[in-house]
């Protein structure tokens, strides 16, 4: 199989943008991958999106963004998996150019919370966990992430302010990057007076909803002119797996296995170990899911994942960076785009554009990209292409 | 690239399933499925789906089903195109075995429209247009359809019976699928004196929305043992195509162009021009979808396609026998799930298991899975694999 590449990257500002619309939100962010690309001309569009079908009534978001970008009659679809949407279409675009159907495709992350003319928020996030046996019963999204966190807390004895560590680095990575919602950093002091938003998850320790496009050009090396005009990135892995939605079926609701398997085989399909990961974009919808994430992955053993936040580890000068760009917790988590975000933030520190931020030796990047409590996890290694 | 064959199909009757869940029934349709192929293990599902979301209040199907199934780990996605879902999702399926990186895949469609947690359902459908521009107006699907039958018969100078034939076909051939929503043939009188829905559509112009799933098992002929149980279908092409969403914005509101262009890649791509399809599963959600569709794909020019109805060449002993086992119409249109029980029915006839409604010499048929009027348009050319 030859080499895929991710040869353009775009992306809007994430925040409430209550005067653009989820159409143009996209085709901004899928104009500007093109460009960065040198103009390459799509045949297929891949559509990272959750909600747009509840919060904004709009479904069929494949092909109507595709007609506003200028591409009517292009192969387009909306992959949907809650949260983890962004990796997943991620996946179908990577599996479509693998096939060699596909000379070149976008895919796109775009979702829209401002839009009020469905359900309220809560109700829309929590369809990606059970409805029958969860949601019904008015368990959302952040009181099933909290209880998740109590449990883990008390499993292993993890202090008040033990998760601190996470939304600190994430807010101090978040002032260096201009697209993110936040860009200031917090101080400790800052995160132990935070009201709680669900016992025990305070307010820094879960990632703001937001409006956000980010976009992706996918293709084949050998068919870019030599003089391409920057680095590429090559797409070393890419493997999505599932779990239960409804966590008392789980046989332990602390292990994220979904993530666990995805980087596995994403691992052993690139013929890597742990070791070749420079850095880590993770999942960080709440503080709780990055301790799991960092465990799922095998940067710590079970219930180790928060001390790589208390300790260090996972600042930009730390042994597994994280969050590089600010994370979900401070660039924002715009739902289905969040996966496309974290794919150009690491194309950015691969290609060494990351400004303020950049690692010095960013060399190969694990992304982590998760539906509910890691019901869905896509798992892709990143590479900078050499040559 | 190998043959790409389905080795499993199964299917659930379509109707009003008040006592059966979403899940429950996708969970039904895959073990037909996987029973039929001889017990093959999947690596991937692929869910086609439209209104989950907003009418269960159940995003995330992929993984939900994956689960129930008992397929937990699997890589699970839901592909959304409004109502070209189900081929739009085979197609994904397609990519991912002709990529190679998944040997074996499940397809489901599945759509439940008796769930009432959300929105009405006539709301729900109406995402599938342009939401800003069409469905905030007040218009309906089928009011979409009645304007362009309208425009239609006006510019082609089609009688008040123009479309009669259409659901008369249908019916008559549901009278031979147990799975069938409607197996009664009705009669010429019983269309005239049909009440008007929205004219100058009358109620047998519509199909009824249904729950259903229908499922099948993707592989490569090379991963089966040779004493296999049944014949193979090959799938000989497999395209997507968009257009605008927005009827106005169209340059020519009569012509289904995404249908054209999808038909017109998959010859090409099938190596075979239209004298090769034996028979044709049109998406008629409405009869003058159907009209429009055989234009589209060439089986008549441009305002003609109505009388391939009216002369008796859809029917069984006709030129391009459609709708074999009942269509949309008389089978019942279950949304996403509509596409996967054209492929299973398509199966069905090629493998010399369509019973009563069985066709002679069925070797080649061409598939045709709309969304909204023809925005997204999925073909598939499937032959009987001889050997």
């Amino acid at each position: 199989m030859s080499d895929i590449v991710i040869a353009g990257i775009g992306q809007t500002e994430v925040g409430e943008h209550w005067e653009i619309s989820l159409r143009e939100l996209g085709v901004d962010a899928l104009h500007a991958a093109v460009k960065d690309s040198g103009g390459l001309r799509p045949q297929a569009l891949f559509v990272g999106n959750m909600l747009a079908p509840s919060l904004s009534r709009q479904a069929h978001v494949g092909a109507l963004i595709a007609d506003y970008a200028g591409y009517v009659g292009i192969e387009a679809v909306t992959v949907e998996a809650a949260g983890a949407s962004g990796g997943a279409a991620l996946h179908q675009a990577y599996l479509a150019i693998a096939s060699g159907l596909v000379d070149v495709a976008l895919v796109l992350g775009v979702e829209k919370f401002t839009d009020k003319i469905g359900p309220d928020v809560d109700e829309a996030l929590a369809s990606a966990s059970d409805s029958d046996y969860e949601a019904m019963q008015g368990l959302t999204t952040t009181a099933q992430a909290a209880l998740i966190m109590r449990r883990y807390m008390h499993e292993f004895d993890v202090p008040a302010d033990g998760f601190a560590g996470f939304p600190l680095v994430a807010h101090a990575n978040g002032a260096g990057n201009p697209y993110a919602m936040f860009q200031k950093a917090i101080k400790p002091e800052t995160y132990a007076k935070a009201e709680f938003v669900s016992e025990p998850l305070n307010m820094f320790d879960v990632a703001p909803n937001a409006d956000g496009a980010a976009a992706l050009l996918l293709t084949r090396p050998d068919l870019l002119p030599k003089d391409f005009g920057h680095p590429l990135v090559r797409i070393a892995a890419s493997t999505v797996s599932s779990d239960t939605l409804a966590l008392h079926d789980r046989p332990d609701p602390l292990a994220f296995s979904a993530a666990h398997i995805s980087v596995e085989r994403a691992l052993q399909k690139a013929g890597l170990t742990l070791d070749a990961i420079d850095f880590f974009e993770y999942h960080d919808a709440f503080s709780i899911y990055s301790a799991l994430s960092l465990e799922a992955a095998g940067f710590a053993p079970r219930g180790a994942g928060w001390k790589l936040a208390a300790d260090g580890s996972i600042g930009l000068q730390g042994r597994i960076p994280a969050a590089t760009l600010g994370g979900l917790k401070a660039r924002g988590n715009p739902g289905g785009a969040s996966g496309i975000y974290q794919a150009v933030e690491a194309a950015l520190q691969l290609r060494g554009e990351a400004g303020k931020n950049q690692l010095p030796a960013a060399r190969t990047a694990l992304i982590q990209s998760l539906g509910g409590p890691a019901s869905t996890a896509a798992a892709h290694i990143l590479s900078r292409l050499e040559g």
